[in-house]
């Protein structure tokens, strides 16, 4: 008999069907046995009756059944308002695919985040982990529809580079060939802007990584950016409204398609204002009441002026723009009406800076210069500024931390259980010995 | 005035209209001075009358421009077959937003490939290079498509790792923390499999990288790879069956959407019959008249046994199946019918090997015996066989390269003409020196 998936069962009442899962919950009552059965549909109440019971004693979570029997009706006063709350499968057939050493712990039960993620290939099964991944695959498909929409094109950004471009954030170092190293890219920055030169609107979706000695809850050494970069912008704003955009269709999305993971993780829809708040640097130190000369906000800083946007502006998105010059990488547009602050921005979303963006500097001779005031020397460059030698629109755009807004949009503690495989100082899959 | 994409021009006959964007190309006849304008959704023609020459006399190509003027309908006799073939836009006004150095070749002419590579800032904004990777977007585009249909979700697999996992590729090496080291991923298998036991079917599109010591027209060290891996499948066949529907969709979803781009490169549209031709590689062998007892199939083998599936089955795809267990991987499942061949299977497309696939092992204690029967540490695997001490279903899956089939299906000759970026072992963006 041809399977039926899980979320298809309330269509077949009093049919009989096949069904293939895991087990997910047994539960004995006397004569009669639960098994809470899932696949990648969704999960499903199976009730084995006294015939059975032989074959399915030993079964328990996380077996890999498959089952065939038949859908019945609960009775009116049993139905429960979850997916199929109002059917049971009455189990006739039972194959086993696979059996499972016994749980070491509940999987559904607030583990120590080392156990948790020491044990990811069976903790990522928890329903909190499935519906996190649930919300992650979300926030990237939108990503990506609403830019292919305005006209953005995917490229595939490289993750081996010749160079620490940023100059920043320190790189992994790559034993490449003929005795040579490269670098692990810290972002795809300057790919983005070559790419502006030949599609004017393009996005992508790819591994970053940073080798900086932080063990932090918002450190990782690996992590996925989505980016996107546009030309033929007026200045910093239109990037901004793009990312405005973007990101309300992100929040909505979420919203449209997950209301049940939301109310299971008793998460609250980002409010989205028609117009996201957009302070200066200066004026959000200003309302933090923090030292208006102070280069940059501290965490606190940023918890501080994400409770003004949300109470003054019902929003919880808020832009930073004008950030030092000093404290941005070369390639970042400084304002001729504001000189030594920037056409940049951050923005910032339940308390951290989600995204970075800014309009970036589109003439070659500035852009050399530029290179040479941070100290570094243009001749390495020599492949990247190709591109502004040969015509580049004014132009900008964003970097945004997938792992860290899906943590941020789930309200979760540690960016880590929005990361599947978190890489850091003390972690690749096991934890590293000393 | 509001910007309008080039693409819009035709819905803007007689009408003044703002457009922006880079000099194709500049024809001088007498008085009439022609610049072909390209933005990211096309190209027009633009007509420069005498009393604004002397303001457009410097303008060469690839100068990034704003023009304003007005959508003239061309005679009946001018119309050309081309987007934009009816209309001419009047140039009234000229801004210069961005000069360029002068060409340092025809950017639409044969360059050697180095010469291409070297500078490919600027040789991306050929038309042939625009149309590959707007090509390639749009296989990326279509797999997911059609994957998430299949109730498949993304997830995105990690590029660091802890060890190099299948014993043949050799793994570039990264100095991690604590002067550990960390490899980069050749393939994103076990974290696929492990994702099997979370979501059931899964894909991931992301880059993997190869050491390799090889400098042929087909190997690169770092590329993108499209992988689906699915629970509950009978045996290899399922997974067939899903690979050939992928590929059928990605050939269907280019034809519809770029027959501009397949008319200009003079590319036909991949044969999908109904069912792709199946053989085993004892079959494969006897068709291109080798030894049946060779352990794998010569490129001069797969070129032909691709002429044999045009011929005999008007595809130009074809499953060879069965390779030797020695030949495959330590998760290869075994055929029990036909012992030491795979229930493993290559996919070849216009001559070429582009995708590799299979059933996997689902037991936990066979798989640990194929790890040493590899003369490998299961030890090394446990994170990876936690996974299986907790249930797994039957499964399998594909690993498919997306230069390579960009490549194949567009005839181009050398792979790296379908890589954005392209690194090998003498070049990052730069030519590597001795």
């Amino acid at each position: 008999m041809e399977r039926t998936i899980i979320s298809d069962l309330t269509k077949k009442k009093g049919e009989k069907v096949h069904i293939a899962g895991w087990v997910d919950v047994r539960r004995d009552h006397g004569k009669l046995t639960f098994l809470v059965i899932r696949d990648r549909s969704g999960v499903v109440q199976g009730v084995v009756k006294g015939d059975l019971t032989d074959e399915t004693k030993d079964i328990r979570e996380q077996w890999v059944v498959s089952i065939q029997g038949t859908v019945n009706e609960r009775p009116e006063s049993m139905i429960k308002d979850e997916q199929n709350g109002d059917v049971e499968l009455l189990v006739e057939e039972v194959q086993i695919l696979s059996e499972a050493d016994e749980m070491p712990f509940d999987l559904d039960s607030e583990l120590n985040i080392d156990t948790y993620l020491d044990n990811l290939p069976l903790t990522l099964r928890s329903q909190k982990a499935l519906d996190v991944f649930t919300v992650q695959a979300t926030i990237t498909a939108a990503f990506r529809e609403f830019l292919t929409n305005e006209g953005f094109k995917e490229y595939q950004s490289p993750a081996l580079v010749g160079g620490d471009a940023e100059g920043g954030a320190s790189a992994f170092k790559v034993d490449y060939y003929k005795d040579k190293l490269a670098f692990l890219a810290t972002s795809p920055q300057l790919y983005k802007q070559i790419m502006v030169g030949t599609y004017e609107r393009v996005f992508s979706i790819g591994k970053v990584f940073r080798g900086e000695d932080h063990a932090t809850s918002r450190h990782l050494s690996e992590y996925s950016s989505l980016d996107f970069e546009m030309g033929f912008i007026e200045d910093h704003e239109d990037v901004m409204e793009m990312t405005q955009a973007v990101h309300s269709h992100i929040a909505k999305t979420i919203a449209e398609r997950h209301p049940d993971i939301l109310k299971r993780m008793e998460v609250e829809i980002p409010l989205t204002p028609e117009k996201f708040p957009v302070v200066t640097l200066k004026e959000a130190l200003e309302i933090v009441g923090a030292d208006v000369n102070e280069p940059d906000l501290e965490p606190e800083h940023e918890r501080q002026l994400c409770a003004w946007a949300k109470e003054n502006h019902k929003s919880d998105y808020i832009f930073v723009t004008h950030y030092p010059v000093s404290k941005r990488p070369f390639y970042t547009y400084e304002d001729e009406d504001a000189p030594g602050t920037t056409k940049g921005f951050d923005l910032l979303f339940r308390g951290l800076e989600i995204t970075t963006g800014g309009q970036r500097i589109h003439d070659h001779d500035t852009l050399v210069e530029k290179i040479k005031e941070k100290g570094m020397n243009p001749e390495l460059f020599s492949f990247y500024l190709q591109a502004f030698k040969f015509g580049m629109p004014p132009h900008g755009g964003t970097g945004n931390g997938l792992e860290r807004l899906t943590q941020l949009m789930l309200g979760l503690k540690n960016v880590r259980e929005a990361t599947l495989f978190p890489r850091d100082m003390n972690r690749i899959d096991n934890q590293l010995s000393e």
